[in-house]
C-alpha cells in the first residue's frame, strides 16, 4: 500500500484481470491516470455497458445483443452443419476463416475433472435437445487440441454419435500452415502422419 | 468487426492500454464479460473514481489526493534531502526499499529530443523554485539509467550544481544484486569499475 487510495485500487482491480500482473496493472493505472477524462470515461462506459448490454444466445450461447445471436439469426446459414466449440472466442476465430456457413453451438468451456468442470456445467443438454429438434445434421466438434479439448471431443462422440440422424467429425490436426517439419512436436507430427490424405 | 457492437467497443478501448495486444484486449473483454456484475462495475468505478479523487501535489508532483501528498505532508521526512524522480512509479519504488526518508520532487518524464520533451515540458523551473527556499540540501538525482535519463541528470548537475548550498549527487550504477557479472553488459561492468568503492 504505497499508493493513495484511488490509486491502489485501481491497482488491484487491474490486477484482477487475465494476463495482467502487478507491473502491467501500475502501467496502466498510470496510463489511465495520465489520459483524457474523456478517453477514462470511455473505458469505464465500455465495461459497464459490456455487462448492460451482452447476453448469452438463448440457442447456441454465443454473446449476443439480443434474443438470438447475430449468427443464429442469419437465414442463410446452413442449419445442417453444426460446430461445437468451447467458448465465444473459439468461434470467432472460426468466423474469420470465411470458410464455414453452418451454425454453432458454445460449450462454455471443456471438460476438466481438476478444475472441477464436468458435461453438466456445459450446455450439453441444450446441445442434444437440439439435435433431437434437427433433422440430419453434421456436428463438427472444434475443441482446443489439448487435454481438456480432446476429453470433452471424446466425451461428445460417444454421446453423440449413436443419435439418428447425427453424424459427427472433428477438425483436422496436423503441421500448422508456414510451420517447420523440423519444429513440429512429436505428437502434432505423430498426428500429420495418421491424419495423411491421398494426393488429388 | 466480428463481435456485437457493445463487445467490440471494449475490445478497441481495452487494446488502447499499454502493454495490451489485440488478443490480451479480447482475453481481457470476456473475461469481463463473464465475472459477476458487481466485480465488473468495481472495475469501471475505480477507473472513473481515479480521475475524479487524483491529482498532482502542488509541490512534488507526486500523484495525491490533497493539495500536498502523503510524503509531501509527512512532519518525519527530512526536507533537506530532495530526490528527483522521472515518474511517480519511481518513487514509489524508492519507498519500497524502505532505505530513504527525505523529500521528493518528481520532473514528470525526462529529456527526449526525440519525443520533443525539452526541460521546459518537466516541472524544472519548480524544483529550482524549491531549492531557492530551501537552505542546505543535497539534491539526489535518479533518473532511469538510459539515455533519456542520462540526458535530464547531466542537464540538472550542470543546472543546479552551481547553486548556492545544493549539492547534487547521483544514485550509484553498476552489477545487480543478484546478477551474474559474466551476463552483464560493457557498460554496466564499465560504470561497476569507474564507480568501485574502497572496502570498508
Amino acid at each position: 500500500m504505497f499508493y493513495e487510495g484511488a490509486v491502489q485500487d485501481l491497482i488491484d482491480e487491474l490486477g484482477r484481470l487475465p494476463g495482467v500482473g502487478p507491473k502491467s496493472a501500475q502501467r496502466i493505472a498510470f496510463h489511465i491516470l495520465q489520459v483524457d477524462q474523456a478517453d477514462a470515461a470511455r473505458l469505464a462506459d465500455a465495461i459497464t455497458r459490456v455487462k448492460a448490454t451482452i447476453r448469452f444466445c438463448a440457442r447456441c450461447f454465443n454473446i449476443s445483443e439480443q434474443e438470438l445471436c447475430r449468427i443464429c439469426r442469419d437465414p442463410r446459414r446452413d442449419p445442417s452443419q453444426l460446430c461445437v466449440v468451447e467458448e465465444p472466442r473459439d468461434l470467432i476465430a472460426i468466423e474469420r476463416t470465411r470458410e464455414y456457413r453452418g451454425a454453432y453451438h458454445v460449450l462454455g468451456g471443456a471438460i476438466s475433472p481438476i478444475d472441477g468442470v464436468g458435461p453438466d456445467d456445459l450446455h450439453v443438454q441444450e446441445l442434444i435437445r437440439r439435435l433431437d429438434e434437427q433433422g440430419e445434421v453434421e456436428v463438427i466438434l472444434a475443441m482446443n487440441p489439448n487435454i481438456e479439448g480432446e476429453a470433452t471431443a471424446s466425451y461428445l462422440s460417444r454421446l453423440l454419435g449413436p443419435l439418428e440422424g447425427v453424424s459427427v467429425t472433428r477438425l483436422a490436426s496436423g503441421l500448422p500452415v508456414g510451420g517447420d517439419l523440423d519444429y513440429a512436436d512429436e505428437v502434432t507430427l505423430a498426428r500429420s502422419f495418421s491424419g495423411r490424405r491421398a494426393v488429388e
